[in-house]
C-alpha cells in the first residue's frame, strides 16, 4: 500500500480523497490545510492538520492546491523525504521548491464542486524527476484511471493549451450563444442537446469530418446575413475570425 | 393520421422517415427526391418518385433538402395543396414558392449521417404562415418531440446564430486543439474525456458559472506563456480574441 500525504483541501483535492478512500492501493494518511473548518470533511479517514512541522512521513506527497500557491506550499515542504507532486496542468514539475525527489499527476479534466466523477476514464499525466520514481507514480496513477501517460512538462504544457482551446474557449463559446439567446428572448436551453452532440460526436469522427456549417459550405449570403444580426462587436469579431479559420482549414 | 409526402433523400429526410415510422400519428405515403438509387432507401415504407408532376395529396409537404436548394424545389411544388415546410434553421419561411400555406419544422441539432437519434430529446422550432395551420404542425413535431416550440423566422435566424457559436465553431476549437497536439506529437484522444464534460457541465450550470482557466482568473504570467509557445498565427489569435473576450465578460 501506498502512503499518501495530500496538501490542500480544495475541489481537487476532495475528489482525489475519496478515490484513492475506494482503492487498495493508496492510504491517505494525513491531510494538511490551512483552514481547520475545510479540513472537516477529511477527518473521519485521515489525521489532519493546519501545521506543515507536523507533516506525516509518507512516500508521496501530493499537493492538490491552486497553480499560484503551489512554489509557496512546496517551500514549507522543503525537508521533507519522499517523492512530491503538484497536480498542475500548466506549472512545470522544476517549481516545486523541495530537496526530495520530485513529479507531476495532471489529471486532465475540469471538476466540478459538488459533481462526482468517474477517476477511471480521466487521462492523468505523470512525470518524475529521478527515474526511479516512476514505477511507484504509475502504481499510485493506475489506482485512480486506466489512461495513465508519461508526459513530461514540455509537453504537459502544450496539452495544458490544447485544454483551455477544449474546454475555456469552447466553453466561452456557449457564454456567448446564452448571450445571443437572452438578448433576444429565446431559450439558451433549446441549444443543450445540439452542445451535448456537438461533443460527442468527437467520439466517433475527428472535428474535421465533424465541422458543419455556413462557414466550411463558404455560404457568404448566410454569413453576411448572421453578421447583419450580430449586435454585439465582441460576437461579431468572433464570428468573423473563426469563420475565416474554418474556411482557411477547410477550404 | 397525418398524411405526409418526404421531398428530399438526405440524412435529414431519413431521419425524419424513420422517426414517423414508429409513431401512429404519422403517414409518410410518398418521399420524392431526384435519385433513383437513393430513394432505394424508403422503397420498403413508402411510394417513390423522382418526379414532381406525380405528387401524392397531402396534408403536409416536407421538405427536407440543401438550404440552397429550398427555393428551387419548392417552385416544383407551387401548384400543390395543403402546407408546405421546409426544416432549415438558416431560411425564412417566405422562401417557399408555393401557392400552398407554409411554414418550418427546423429541429435543432447537428445530424450525423449513420448515427441514430433520439428526436425525443431534440428541440423542434415550428412556425406557420397561417394561424390555423399551427395546430396541424404542433401535432406532427409532438409526434416527433417532447420539446416543440413556436418560433418565428426572425427569431430562428437568431437561434440559428447561436446554434453556429455553440456547434461550428465550438468544433472548430476542437479541430485547433487536434492541430496543436499532432503538431506536438501529443494524443488528441487525452482531450475527449474534457470535451465531454465541458459540455455536460452545461446541464447543470450557466456557462458563467463554469467558466475557468487562464483568462478568467487574469493569469497573465500563462497567457504570456501559451503565447510563446503557440507556433501557428491563427491560433495565437483565436488565443488572444477569446482570453480578451473571457476577460472582458467575467472581469
Amino acid at each position: 500500500m501506498i502512503s499518501v500525504v495530500l496538501v490542500g483541501t480544495g475541489n481537487v483535492s476532495k475528489l482525489l480523497f475519496n478515490a484513492f478512500l475506494t482503492t487498495k492501493e493508496v492510504n491517505v494518511k494525513q491531510v494538511i490545510g490551512r483552514s481547520e473548518k475545510k479540513l472537516n470533511y477529511f477527518k473521519k479517514s485521515a489525521h489532519t492538520s493546519t501545521n506543515f512541522k507536523k507533516l506525516f512521513k509518507a512516500e508521496i506527497y501530493i499537493i492538490a492546491v491552486k497553480d499560484d500557491a503551489i512554489i509557496e506550499v512546496s517551500e514549507k515542504m522543503s525537508s521533507v523525504d519522499g517523492l512530491v507532486v503538484h497536480t498542475s496542468g500548466a506549472i512545470p514539475m522544476e517549481a516545486l521548491k523541495v530537496n526530495a525527489h520530485t513529479g507531476v499527476l495532471y489529471p486532465l479534466q475540469t471538476f466540478t464542486s459538488g459533481k462526482k466523477v468517474d477517476f477511471k476514464e480521466i487521462p492523468i499525466c505523470i512525470e518524475t524527476s529521478e527515474k526511479d520514481d516512476l514505477a511507484l507514480l504509475k502504481r499510485l496513477a493506475n489506482s485512480l484511471s486506466d489512461k495513465v501517460e508519461v508526459i513530461d512538462s514540455e509537453k504537459r504544457k502544450i496539452l495544458h493549451i490544447a485544454a483551455v482551446f477544449s474546454n475555456n474557449f469552447t466553453n466561452y463559446l456557449f457564454t456567448a450563444a446564452k448571450e445571443i439567446c437572452d438578448d433576444n428572448e429565446l431559450d439558451f436551453n433549446l441549444l443543450k442537446p445540439l452542445i451535448l452532440e456537438t461533443a460527442s460526436k468527437i467520439s466517433d469522427m475527428t472535428p474535421r469530418q465533424a465541422q458543419t456549417g455556413p462557414a466550411v459550405r463558404n455560404d457568404q449570403k448566410t454569413m453576411r446575413e448572421h453578421l447583419s444580426l450580430l449586435e454585439n462587436e465582441k460576437h461579431r469579431e468572433i464570428y468573423i475570425l473563426l469563420s475565416n479559420a474554418i474556411k482557411d482549414t477547410y477550404g
